[in-house]
Parts: structure tokens; C-alpha cells; sequence
């Protein structure tokens, strides 16, 4: 996949401004290397294959394929799949009609339909100063003014910033927010902090963005509404089947006011014409059966374990001065290593000498800007315990030998 | 769907510039209502769901489901799926190497790729007056320049404006074109088009997007070779399975230089992070099987028989002053009414009374311009030969209605 020199640059058409400076990511390359050589990984956001309800979905599957050829053409949304999100999202404690659904392929999808339809060439985007790279790769061709806000790891995005910032006359397109388990920093937003930004979001007519992919990954017994359940106008909830089920589905959401579903409509359809009615109908024969609340029992369950095992993991192995805080929600576990310690560096260790993998802090930086780059994201919800165990192990191991 | 009062704009947050005069269309809603009423369609460019392989896809899709969990995780492209579709392009007369393929979620989402990466906000995009909407769609976000081109009903777009424009400065960002079985047209481009286009191409270094939804629908014994088939630095070649599989699996394909491949991933992930795994590994196991010469094979038989009735009847019932052209591949007939019919008013009647639709000529005006106001593109793929027969004489009877 390396850029080769096969062709001069003469040989090759010109692309579009932004486009000229994709670059090759060596991390990337590396990552996949390592899927390929079997080392443990905690880079991804990957929900673990072994958990995924197979034989329920290949009843679906079977069932669809028996009594619906028309699950194989172009095909309107599915109405009846509308229906069962909004009363999956009642379990998120947010009250939507099915008017209000839109369907998409999976939550990328969602992001990248929103900045079509949200943000001008050279507009202003607000969000954190770590989001996830998706995000950040969905907004890039409009080459947007990128207005960063801090995070509190224990209370979520620094609501006071926004205000100052709208107040002092920013005027983003859109606020960009996970609520629940923060990609990368593992933090669920406080309460009061999610009242005060759906006001702020009110109060300047700006739309925010939730992207709630790991809301129904909950470990506490409790769990604040998303932001979607404090307001049905200033809000766009972007849901998924990727965490919750399987993610070859390709099957995600958008809750958002009905003046925009037609829009939302004709940005779609110039993308990819439809989303697959035939997972369409697999997703929604499968939520026929019953067993996806008791599903998302299961993996609140197992994730939870596995979150224990690494944190556990972490309390012994690693080097006195790290810090990691224990999450509520979603699959990550954010830590904070002794300054001193680069964790490109580390990667580069861990990778080829202990066969462990992880994102470095600074991978997240908006705005092209460093730091971080003594944290790291850890994925917990792909490994076994005894893999987490063994792997964070491996990675402690190659801490020493860079130095902590 | 339609816009409703129900919120004062001043409850509404602001969209992107260009999103602001999307417009709810009013043919689109009549179509969605005459699919549920029954009406006998020629609008939509629809495979026939009764010739879908169900029985082979479901036992493909059983094989997965029970061999490959896998395939229902996130993952990286097929690569065995990229080794069939380099055989497959051999069959268009392609020699492509699997390095040279990027699998994507159907034709369009290629199409929105190759838009994404080529195209300035602003920038100049070349194509025919008559184009694909699909295309203008994935276009229209970039507010671009078009240089309209007029197209040869018997020989394809025309090869000498194109060469004029650029002789005269025009440097658009692309050249888009549909060499078999054009949407809505129905030609054919001829081989010395086909040759001097791509020399064009080659000597200003502009890229040709070739869009081959069509080209393994193809009625005669031979077919000219796609414009790939003549270059492979500047030709842009887009594949589909939706028309010759199914749709709904939503695998589609970009032939393209191999410098172009990393950046395309990343317009892809940014979009829906990938293409449906489980949705590579079922029609890889189909193509497995080994029958999917012989079921394009019977989709050609088929379709020519139901082109061959459309062609039939049109001669049948179609008034004094018609034309038409018996097309080589595809699935449209494009029809030239008298001068003083109006399809626009002419698909009213036949909606509302004779139930039965088509598409208007004046719909595939690029640049919002007008024009072709007495043509229409009759779909012929959907319907048996039967109700073929049937709705055509529907439709002389709404042409005599409105005074033809």
C-alpha cells in the first residue's frame, strides 16, 4: 500500500486540494501487520467476534433469505426497523417517533452524511481537542476551522469553553460530543455538563452532533439521558447495530428533527443510494426474536469483566506515576504514563519486541497540533481476560525497556 | 416526506450553503406512491427480482454465516474478492491486476469517492447535457462548474466539443461518461469515440470517470471494449454487482491506478469505515460457485426478450412522429415524442389515470438547465414481456389523452 514511484507525478491526474496531503499512515501499516502476526491488540474499537449472537443472526439471515427475495433489491427504508429503533432508544431514555429515524450505514456513515449536510467549505467545526479520527477524517475535505475545546476526564468536555467561545462569537457549523465513553478519553459527560450544553446548543442555534456508539455499553447500574433526551430539536443522536450486534451489518442511525429527514434522503442516496435492505431486514428479524435486550445484558457483562481484568492488569504491572481512571461506558481505557515516556516510542517496543499494540495519546490531536504523547488508548473489549492480563504484561515489559 | 410548517425557521439550525436549495421532489414522491399502488413502472433502472440467484446466494450466505464468524466483524477488503473481480474484468476485455481494485459499497459510492478526492469546491467537472442523477447528486455538494457536452444518439458523446473545450482552456477535474448502455440515453459509445476520448484524457492529463453499471448487460454478439480496457493511468473504471447479483449486498468496485488505492481508503473510511464484510465474503462464495458467467448469460437472454417486447410494442402503439433506437446494452429505451408533448404533463395522466410511469426527459438535465421536454426513459428490465406489452399501451392511451 506504500506510495511507490512506479509512476512520475506527470503520469498522474491532479487531485483535489485537501486530498493532496493524504498522507500513508506508517501506524496504520503497522497495525495491520500486526492483525496479520497475531500479537495482542488493544488498538482497535473492535467488539469481540466470539460474543457476536451468531446462530440468532443466521436464523435471520436464513429467514430473510427464505421469504423475502425483494430483501435483495434497492429498496425504501424499512419502516418496521424504524419502529423497533425508536423503542430500542426508549431503553436510552430518549422518546422519538420513527418519523425522526434515519437509516445509514453504520454511525461513520452518519457522521459523514451530517458534515455534508452541516458544514461549508472552509466552515467552523467545534469539538474536543481529542476526538476520534473518524470524525476528524469526515470533516478534512472541507478543510473547516477547527475551534478545539478541552476535556475534564472525570466530567467530559469544558462546557465553560464552549460558552466563552459562542459568546465571544464563534459560530460553528455543529458541536461534535460522544456522550457516553469517550473515544479516546474513556470520560462519560456529568449531568450538569449535558443540561448546560444542550442551553448553550439552544441558545446559539447550533446543532450537536452526539455520537452515542457506546451508549448501550453501560457497566454502572445507573447512566445519565443522552443529550438527545434533553432536546429533540437542537440535537442529532447518531446510533448503531456495529457494538450492539455486529458491525458487517452496516447498519447505524440518526435521530434528528423531520424537516431534515428528506434532506438527510437525497445526501444518502448521492453516496451510496441506499443502505443494504437486506441487513436491513436481518436486523430487524433478529430484534423480532427478542433476545437483543438480554444480548446487551450479556456483553454489558463480559465487557465489564474484561474492563476489570485490565484495570486490575494496569494496577499491577504498570509504573508508578500512570494514571487511568476507571470507565462507566464504551470500550477504552485512557492512560496517562510518566511525561517522560513517548508512547510512539513505546508502540514501536511493544510492537516489535512484546507483539502488543495500542494507539498512541497523539494519534487523537485535532487540529494537526501534538501532545498527548504521554497517554494512550487501550481497547479492552477484543481480548479474553487472560489475554489482557498477559498483554498488559507484554506492555509493562516494554515500558522498562524504553526507560519507566 | 414533504416539508412541513410544523417549526418556524427560526427553530431550525443552518445547513451547508448548498444544502439550503435542496428541494423535495415532487416526482420522487409520485414514484414512491406509484410502487405501493401497483402502477406498471418503467421509471426505475431496477434488476428484476425474480431473476436474482436466490437459491445459489442463499446457500452462499449460508456458507458464511456457518464457516466465518469472522465476516461479521469490521475488516479489511477481501482480497480473494479482488482476485474474482480482476477475472471477471478479463471478460470486459480489462486486464487489471487485483492491486489495481478498490471494492466499495455499489457504483454510486464509487462514484461519491472519486467525486470526493478529484473535485475542488468550485472546480470544473466535464460531462454530457444528459446525465446519470446519481451523479449530479454526488457532484452537486461541490457547487461545481459543468462543461456540458451534447451526446450522439447513435455514436455517444460528442468526442469533437469535448476536444474544442479543451483545446479552449477547460480543465475540468474529471471527465465523466457511461460507455455502455448510457443513463438515460441508451447509446453506446462508438470504438473511434471511445479511442480518441481517451487520448484526450492522456494528452491533457484529465481523468476519465467510467461509469460501466451496464456493461456486462449487453444484447448484441459483441461489444467494444470498455475505455480501461484502452488505458490504465487515466481511466477511472467503476464496476457494480448490483445489476448483475443484487443490489442490496452493496458491493461495487473502482478499477484505478495503484498510487491512487491508500487515498482512496481513506475517503472510504471517512465515509462508512468499510464495505460490508459479510457482503465480500457472500458474493465471493457465490462467484465460488461457478455460475455467475451463466447467470449473466441468462440475465442478457432475458432482458434482450423484454427489450425486444418494449421495442415491439412501442412500434405497436406509439404514435406517428415517435422515435426510439434499439440499444446494444442496458436498461433503457429512450424515447423522442413529437415536439409538442410535454412528459412532465404526459406522466400525470398516465400516473394518476393509466397507471403507469416513466421518467421524463427534462429530469437528466444537467447545469438545471431545461430541454428534452418530449422524452422519456422507459425502463424495460423490471417488467415481464407481458406487462411490458400492457403498459405500453397504457401509455399510448395517456399520449392520446394529452393529444399526441
Amino acid at each position: 500500500m506504500k506510495d511507490t514511484n512506479d509512476h512520475q507525478s506527470d503520469e498522474r491526474f491532479s487531485l483535489a486540494e485537501w486530498a493532496r496531503s493524504i498522507k500513508w499512515s506508517a501506524l496504520q501499516e503497522m497495525l495491520q501487520q500486526d492483525a496479520r502476526t497475531g500479537s495482542i491488540s488493544f488498538a482497535l474499537g473492535l467488539p469481540a467476534v466470539e460474543l457476536f449472537p451468531t446462530k440468532a443472526l443466521a436464523q435471520a439471515v436464513a429467514q430473510v433469505m427464505s421469504t423475502n427475495p425483494a430483501a435483495l433489491q434497492y429498496g425504501a427504508p424499512c419502516e418496521k426497523l424504524k419502529t423497533q429503533i425508536a423503542r430500542l432508544m426508549s431503553e436510552r431514555g430518549v422518546a422519538c417517533r420513527k418519523e425522526q429515524i434515519f437509516l445509514c450505514a453504520g454511525a461513520q456513515q452518519g457522521m459523514s452524511l451530517l458534515a455534508r449536510l452541516l458544514l461549508d467549505p472552509g466552515g467552523q467545526a467545534m469539538m474536543e481537542e481529542m476526538a476520534y479520527t473518524g470524525f476528524q477524517q469526515a470533516i478534512e475535505p472541507f478543510r473547516p476551522l477547527i475551534l478545539s475545546v478541552p476535556t475534564d476526564l472525570d466530567a467530559g468536555i469544558e462546557v465553560d469553553r464552549v460558552s466563552s467561545l459562542l459568546k465571544g462569537g464563534a459560530r460553528p457549523s455543529f458541536i461534535y460530543v460522544v456522550t457516553e465513553g469517550h473515544n479516546p478519553l474513556a470520560v462519560s459527560i456529568s449531568i450538569e455538563r449535558r443540561v448546560r450544553l444542550v442551553e448553550l446548543a439552544r441558545q446559539y442555534k447550533i446543532p450537536i452532533i452526539e455520537d452515542d456508539a457506546y451508549g448501550f455499553l453501560r457497566y454502572g447500574s445507573t447512566c445519565a439521558p443522552p443529550l438527545r433526551a434533553l432536546d429533540e430539536q437542537w440535537v442529532l443522536y447518531i446510533g448503531t447495530f456495529s457494538k450492539i450486534l455486529a458491525p458487517a451489518f452496516r447498519v447505524g442511525w440518526i435521530v434528528a428533527p423531520e424537516w431534515l429527514m428528506y434532506r438527510l434522503s437525497i445526501v444518502k442516496e448521492a453516496s451510496d443510494i441506499d443502505t443494504s435492505t437486506f441487513a436491513q431486514h436481518v436486523v430487524s428479524s433478529y430484534i423480532d426474536q427478542g433476545s437483543l435486550p438480554e444480548h446487551i445484558a450479556e456483553l454489558r457483562s463480559e465487557y465489564k469483566r474484561r474492563r476489570d481484568s485490565m484495570l486490575l492488569a494496569l494496577g499491577k504491572h504498570f509504573p508508578h506515576g500512570s494514571r487511568w481512571r476507571e470507565p462507566n461506558s464504551g470500550l477504552f481505557i485512557w492512560v496517562e504514563l510518566p511525561k517522560t515516556i513517548d508512547t510512539t516510542e513505546l508502540l514501536k517496543v511493544a510492537s516489535e519486541t512484546e507483539r502488543v499494540t495500542f494507539i498512541p495519546g497523539s494519534s487523537f490531536c485535532v487540529n494537526g497540533k501534538t501532545g498527548y504523547s504521554n497517554c494512550l488508548r487501550l481497547n479492552f473489549s477484543n481480548s479474553s481476560p487472560e489475554r489482557i492480563e498477559e498483554g498488559i504484561e507484554r506492555l509493562s515489559r516494554a515500558l522498562q525497556a524504553v526507560g519507566a
